[in-house]
């Protein structure tokens, strides 16, 4: 059984005393400057500084007291891990989060903050893997996948759906694509409740395979990892494949330059601390300005877990 | 006739509708990490990036259509030219803003980008005041000093008057003080609506002039301007020094690495941008812990006017 718009509806209410509903901005220079009308969802002031604190608190509230009681596992050396240990923690459960060892330790201890146990492997993806199921089947802890993960997708639906009730009517969303999990969530969301919006995925063009998967039907390998967006460095999986296919979105692609503009223009003008994966739907934006004229465009700015230092 | 709360409470509701009403917002763990329980009052997300346009608007609002007419002058590079320029906008009025020639371009553009004519002159305090003069004499325009001037106190005091809207009751409230213009308002504003609070000002200890002035009772020349809180390298005048004993002001001072740190410590946990000066409050607390614990404290985040660029 796949997601859906009520099971998305049932994850908002289950979730909404542990995640911020997190406020949506304007601002009439960037307005201005882009020539449509946007509303920033602000999901770098969720919980963690990302939307991942959604699905993540949705799928560690859905496990029975028997998993509960097991702990849950994951790898990620992003804003997933942090994300699950956050959740694990406020419902008393034990957390591992498998990372490769050359992960920053900023993040490493950020993960180890919220009292997530850290382990770390080599950084391959059969490391990492072999690194999981070597848990899993020691401790019995469920896995919690970053987005291969129905209910990790329905947390990342609330979102887009907060952002509805907060603006009405919209023309357009954008969201940022790297597994899939946040696009999939925003696109049963939105093409279930407001059929003719236009549904846009935005991807840095140095890891486009959501766009060449969308084209094509098929499941493109990932692309190697070396985009500034670090966190749309994975690929899709068969299932967000699906769920892009059906809910039909269109995948557009920013250049690494446009990714620091925007992410310049969304701080100097925001005041906000956006990092490059949130900015990567504003850097599309500008690299095809023609398609939003004239609209009212929802973004999803999707974390803000970046260093920043003043420039003197 | 000096100013006061009601005063303050006419220049909120004549401003409302041309200045954001700031949100506050709150972290656990820098209240963890600090010893009592902040309210940060966002004037970084205020029009222009920071509380100045408060005071310039209900400076503006107040001309006289003759003096409407003539027009407006200052001498800033700071965040009160653009908040002049912003206000003037607004009604129509011109809008003229005296310029070190050694003011950094972007803060140039971001005064022209608002409409006003910058005149350069060279980089002292002499040049200043004369060229300003040399405009007024020839145009008759009105000048609007960024802090010796009551109309811009009152505007400033609208903060704490939203922040005490916004959270209820606090034990102290802290704001950084450069010319003093945002801590007389706030200072009127606390100690007339609720007597007891403690009332705390904030300076870089390299610009230490206020907790001299006050201490000494007698106004105390600027220090060299070397703070890397650029706002706050401006001294006292004497009608906010008044103001700052009238309502008993006490500074305390922080240094550079402090407002370094507690700059780092909001862009990372609040994700929100906030320059040099808004950072010197928090940092000031962080040397001087004990003065808070336990307590409720409102922290005015003076303003977000610095470039913020990632580091990778």
């Amino acid at each position: 059984m796949s997601v859906t718009l009520s099971i998305i509806r049932e994850a908002a209410e289950r979730i909404k005393n542990h995640v911020h509903r997190t406020p949506v901005v304007t601002n009439a220079t960037i307005d201005k400057m882009m020539g449509c009308t946007m509303f920033f969802k602000c999901e770098n002031l969720q919980k963690v500084g990302a939307f991942k604190a959604r699905g993540a608190t949705n799928a560690i509230m859905q496990l029975t007291a028997d998993q509960a009681q097991r702990g849950v596992v994951t790898h990620s050396s992003g804003n997933h891990a942090q994300a699950l240990a956050y959740a694990a923690k406020q419902f008393g459960i034990a957390c591992t989060v498998v990372m490769p060892d050359s992960s920053p330790s900023v993040k490493v201890d950020a993960t180890r903050g919220y009292g997530a146990h850290v382990v770390f492997c080599e950084n391959t993806l059969i490391a990492r893997e072999e690194t999981l199921k070597h848990i899993v089947d020691t401790t019995n802890a469920t896995e919690i996948h970053p987005y291969n993960n129905d209910q990790v997708i329905a947390g990342q639906g609330t979102a887009a759906l907060e952002l509805l009730e907060q603006v009405g009517d919209l023309d357009a969303v954008i969201a940022p694509v790297g597994g899939g999990g946040l696009m999939s969530g925003t696109a049963i969301t939105c093409r279930t409740s407001r059929p003719p919006m236009q549904i846009w995925g935005a991807e840095p063009e140095l890891a486009a395979d959501a766009k060449k998967s969308i084209e094509s039907k098929q499941l493109q390998a990932p692309f190697p990892p070396i985009t500034i967006a670090d966190g749309l460095r994975t690929a899709l999986c068969d299932r967000t494949l699906g769920y892009l296919l059906q809910h039909d979105v269109t995948v557009i692609t920013a250049k690494e330059d446009a990714i620091l503009d925007a992410m310049h223009t969304l701080i100097s003008r925001l005041k906000l601390v956006v990092e490059p994966s949130g900015a990567v739907p504003v850097a599309a934006m500008m690299e095809h300005k023609d398609l939003f004229t004239g609209k009212r465009v929802g973004v999803i700015l999707s974390g803000g877990n970046v260093e920043l230092v003043p420039k003197f």
